[in-house]
């Protein structure tokens, strides 16, 4: 009965997907859409190169296109595939970091990334493209750990301390984690660098919240006049 | 016991509050925040000229001193008084117009705005500006009506559709509601011109229970470590 | 008979009143327009906050309806409440902020500000975002002194020269000065630095300069045709 | 004994340089620097080509070698030489169009020109590049009259008045005339399209004013102290 | 012995392929690097939907790693894989959109795009967003032919004749054309939109001349030294 | 029989002419355009100044009035007379600068530029700002050598070395030679630093082998139809 939005993880990491779900189960309630996360089973344990980046997008469109959902969320901080996913399905589909940049800019006018590794920046400078505010961000700082020591719940903690206050020190008004797989360092963070923390999976529930309920209540009110 | 997002209505129209609250009704849900809507009771009828625009933001800072909330949205689609609110309180301060920016980027590359008026413009251009995405946008269409015929459940409909397509022939791939008095009519919208429409204080309260939310989810997890 | 310039200082300050008129007085000659200073008497100490930035708008509105004049000049270097006063008057009403960088532009391709406080900055930004030419800012110095220590004809020098310095080395082809109060140091500046130092009433009193007596012109030719 | 402003015509009309003598003869009074306007007698009839505007480099150069002031105008809407003539002096020097965009951006956010003709319009974009401001150009509208015709009392006036309508039509806000050969039209202009219109040679010297007063008074000052 | 410049097709069109090889005929040359051209065979039949153009990568990336070559084309006018293609070989690797762009900003300041279709435009966009340039964009004009139409010699003329003209109209001071197929008709679209037409995979084999001759002459100079 | 790009070395050093000469000599080949070098006579021993700058474009115009070619090529580093020259000829005129831009953007998204002198910067704002990508400079490193040292074939490299390897520290993703004097040190550089080095005289010799070559098969195309 109740409309679903569905997390689509590109990744096959167990722990990422977990993690995922662990930061918008929050966000869960009686009489709003579920929220369900799923992964691309065989996908690359991480999205890490161009390579990852391309070729995931068939996989999720074959997902999308089996899997019903009101609105699709892709879960991975470098909005692979969006595009493409958008042409196969009538449903909004969201990318993490475009929801997380425009959470970011709501709470302040530079914000910075914490990357996952090095080579993240090229992808996400992609997205700060087509979103036109390349120029509103203050810095990345590349954390450049295994997606295993990243999802566990203390070894990454001092290196994401530091890189979020780097970012501060660079100007940066808002922090984003940069990666799903830090999920759970979210309040940490922001304790630890002082100004809003943004947590991308999160961000992209609540855009899918605002879709998938206002288009609900628009069909009540249709429908009622 | 649980948070509370606070909505400002900086006017003192009891229509544009009501539709205000019809607005975001749907987005309460059983453990979220308490979602509560108010007005400033000896503001103007509607913020239509600069002079309102700064004049209100006296008042908007004294509410907010004497309101407890975990969240504020300033519900007006000019975002007046919203760097001075963010200065009396250290909860989280949404202005409307920024969040309906924010989320018509999530669909699209370009949008457009339904204004209230010809004037509106000038003030909603300083909120483009300090987002750096004046160049996104492709269209201002005014409707020129009064707040009482804005609320209305018919009499704005056809020149909200007509304003509606306007700026999807200019280019826009979403478009924003340019006044909360047009929040009752954003189902009818979209459907008449075939992009997303975006109310803006929905948007602004997903923005606002993104916020307060994974405040909490953050609070419990550092209590539980 | 002629015609008369007004500059209204926001603040109450005396010693930046005084300051202020020093500035422009090298500006008055026979002929000319007549050269007058204001200040809100009862406005805050100085223009800090967002809140007395906001506040000070109506204020200024109803000063500018009481007192008569052929041009305006909001004489606070961050242009509080102009388009708001622009709204009161059909006379033209000049921010001195904008009338500096303006004036910076003149010089050289771009310009730093030292500014009053840390907080400064911000609203600085927006004027900067109003004329589209922020990323021409090589940087902003602030003081952080008060503004009885501003005005003091020795005691902010060896700091004032040391930011001006510090704009240079960051690529700064001219320097304003953020603060009416900083007005009698500006030759010293100048010559600390070695780029043209601007002082923002001074730039905001030629251009009303401009617009007064090219309209005085202007009525004598038409009349005369 | 007074300080001197050269406003140097770089074309060989007289009745272009008698324009420029008129337009800025308002803005003389006793005290202030005295106003002078020279040209290049044998420079071209106008600066109408991209020959032209490279070519008189070198004449103005020269010329400002062997003519002593305090500060410098050259005095045709386009800016020709501007870079090479400040590498000859010490004291400052001024663009007409520079100073034009200046004072319209002072005016409106958007502004239009009226162009001498045609062709010049790449060689203002380049003004407006060196300022940044290109997307603040709501137009350009070419009158394509000869200087002698531009210059006549009454020929120009219903083309000029239609080509500021055209302007403001397009989101100008402020209109400069675009060659100083119009100056004596601008109040025509300004009463026809209702926005005010900038003479860039008054625009120039008041700008020039702002520098020679200045230093004037820092000089003054710093000798007292 | 001589080096290899291998330009791929990523469609399947065998009529796209040769319009390609006869396109870049004229610049192979004794002594200059060998010219390729080669095709997906299992491609689509032209890059259309976002969908081909994420799909197509990895077949790019594997044709890359198993045919050596001194530089690398990818032949369609929406540069496909690129960044991904970049990571399996260290020779370079060119876009022919990106280089067709900049090959129109050697002849003019504002360039036009003939597009293949409506659905080009979010796609080349991309390219437009990584360079930069997006706002020299003066239009984009789609001819919606069949890639088979588009590469008879007759019958797209009319069409593209009229789609470069619109162009100019635009503001386009050269013209691209936007896809392969239309390789062919460059000649007939310069003379009948009087602008510089540039063909992509010409301009993109003279910036892979650039690389691999200028890499050679080093080759040559670092070993003679 | 034989078409024939010139390009035209403004100054009058002989050992920066022959730099330039061995610089494009391997892009000669059998059948495509001959590649010839001159200089200005009595031009300058550099382009250093603003002065020389303007100055020279008068006798560009000159030569290429005099010299027929199919194309022309301005051998200096910041364009001079680029857009007066095009006046004079309806054959394409190419800047050496704004090619090396333009294929320093095909292998990279930043660039930086390595400059003969701290007073080049401002001249190649000017190309920056006429392409639109000033933003994508990562930095500008000067040498301020001597032309005869520039010109030696191991006094500079120590200087260049580091200077290629700031601007790659700086972000750049490929580095621009800002002097033609510098031609004969390209693979020196690019082993240095390990980004593509552009050498703009050949980045212009292809450029304009691209005009010429398509114009020719253009020819024979209509020709035969």
């Amino acid at each position: 009965m109740a409309e679903r939005i569905l997390v689509i993880n590109p990744n096959s990491s167990l722990s990422c997907t977990d993690g995922i779900a662990a930061a918008i189960a929050p966000f869960a309630a009686p009489g709003l859409p579920r929220l369900d996360v799923t992964r691309i089973v065989d996908g690359p344990p991480a999205i890490v190169t161009w390579r990852d980046w391309y070729g995931i997008a068939e996989p999720l469109c074959r997902l999308v296109e089996s899997e019903p959902a009101d609105a699709y969320i892709i879960g991975c901080v470098s909005d692979p595939g969006l595009e493409a996913v958008r042409t196969v399905t009538d449903k909004p589909v969201f990318g993490t970091l475009r929801c997380a940049i425009a959470a970011a800019m709501m709470r302040g006018e530079r914000f910075g990334i914490v990357a996952f590794t090095d080579k993240s920046k090229p992808r996400q400078r992609r997205a700060l493209q087509a979103m036109g505010v390349e120029d509103r961000l203050a810095g990345t700082v590349p954390l450049n750990l295994d997606m295993e020591v990243l999802t566990d719940p203390v070894a990454p903690r001092a290196r994401l301390a530091e890189a979020a206050r780097q970012l501060v020190a660079l100007g940066a008004e808002a922090v984003i984690l940069g990666c799903a797989g830090m999920a759970s360092h979210r309040a940490f963070a922001e304790d630890a660098c002082g100004v809003p923390v943004i947590e991308p999976c999160q961000a992209a529930v609540t855009q899918a919240l605002l879709a998938v309920v206002a288009a609900r209540a628009g069909r009540l009110r249709m429908a009622a006049e």
